[in-house]
């Protein structure tokens, strides 16, 4: 069976965190929306009135079952299937807690650059987007990222759950990634102070399958049209 | 066995999803916060550094094997066991996407206070919290109630996914509980274009349990501390 996956074909966007996970199990997997009339077959899913399980919003991924949206719950799904997770269910949950902190992490990244809503242009909400990203690199990135340090600290082991891969660290090497383009001066700072997700990010990011990835024309640009933005105002 | 609830024992907030949930299910569960010394005792658990699975933030839920944090993954644990959600994978994780959505929408209600971020108090960021509401009321409460009010049309059950109760209901019944709460005029504007979802409510809110849980004084009043807050300046 191949994946379907849907998502917006020109950003990285909440879709990443499913391209990196079916690219390190090797799934076999289409990105629709970057294929031929690709966007026009997603939006018409989107607005059909016939389907009994409609997504709310991209990412969605189509198995030869089911559709199945929200990130965590796609990667809930695909961990179970190609080795991204544990099988008992105590630390199945577990890995997909985490998996919904990374998710409230990244509605406060988003947020960083529109505050006042995703209807307004940043360019209208400019002093607001300042303040929020000030509070954010003040309280938020340390309780985020000092929660996923200290984890990685108290089970000494490779990644975040111990010495197995799961589809949460390959969601911080993500984290990280975008931080250091949207906020490369305040990430610089910061790293010094988080130097056991740093190393994790390199080891996931050494990984074969994703070296590959992201040396490939897969991996769309960050851009400005994404989660993670680079206004230069907002990383003083 | 008998559940331990952990959550902020003044307010509803996000622990009210799970009060909900262990209520209608009539499970054995304390609300360990709102008990004597309870409140030191959820703020030791967050802070071990002995736990191998720490929550992030509260509500987290303690059975007699784990911690669970995340609202919708505690709901997602207790849907199985307590006849709240289907037993089938796909339908389970249908229900579960549901309910992250409603996750997501509870976030932006949230925000509609706290634009610039939740270290900031209200009074300081007025302007901000007036133009973030306006654009909730103008376009997200429409996207978000519109779409569970186009699944119950095209489901013809009584509740959102069929014919049987799951806790997404009962979590819908607490998102119009709250809104009515935090913004009585708009909202009043707002339901008629909503009778799918009012009938819902109703019909949740008419079942004995949650009748008797609402009518008791383990119901905590809605307040300016939780989620939903109603600010007059927000609601013209």
């Amino acid at each position: 069976m191949r994946y379907e996956l849907y998502y917006w074909p020109t950003i990285q966007g909440r879709g990443e965190y499913v391209r990196l996970a079916l690219e390190e199990a090797e799934a076999d997997y289409i990105d629709v929306a970057r294929c031929r009339n690709g966007e026009s077959k997603m939006m018409a899913m989107m607005n059909s009135r016939r389907l009994d399980t409609p997504p709310f919003a991209p990412p969605f991924l189509k198995t030869n079952k089911q559709i199945i949206a929200q990130v965590a719950n796609i990667l809930f799904y695909l961990g179970a299937r190609h080795n991204l997770a544990p099988k008992p269910e105590a630390a199945r949950l577990w890995v997909h807690q985490l998996q919904l902190t990374i998710a409230d992490f990244v509605v406060e990244i988003h947020d960083t650059h529109h505050p006042l809503g995703s209807g307004l242009y940043y360019e209208d909400q400019k002093p607001a987007a300042k303040r929020r990203s000030e509070e954010f690199w003040d309280s938020r990135v340390p309780k985020f990222i000092g929660y996923f340090e200290g984890l990685i600290g108290h089970n000494k082991g490779h990644y975040v759950t111990g010495r197995r891969l799961t589809y949460v660290d390959l969601s911080l090497l993500q984290i990280v990634e975008g931080l250091r383009y949207a906020f490369p001066k305040r990430m610089k700072r910061f790293e010094r102070k988080a130097p056991a997700i740093i190393t994790l990010h390199d080891r996931v990011a050494a990984r074969p399958n994703i070296r590959a990835y992201l040396e490939s024309d897969r991996r769309i640009p960050f851009n400005e049209d994404g989660i993670f933005r680079h206004y230069s105002a907002l990383d003083e």
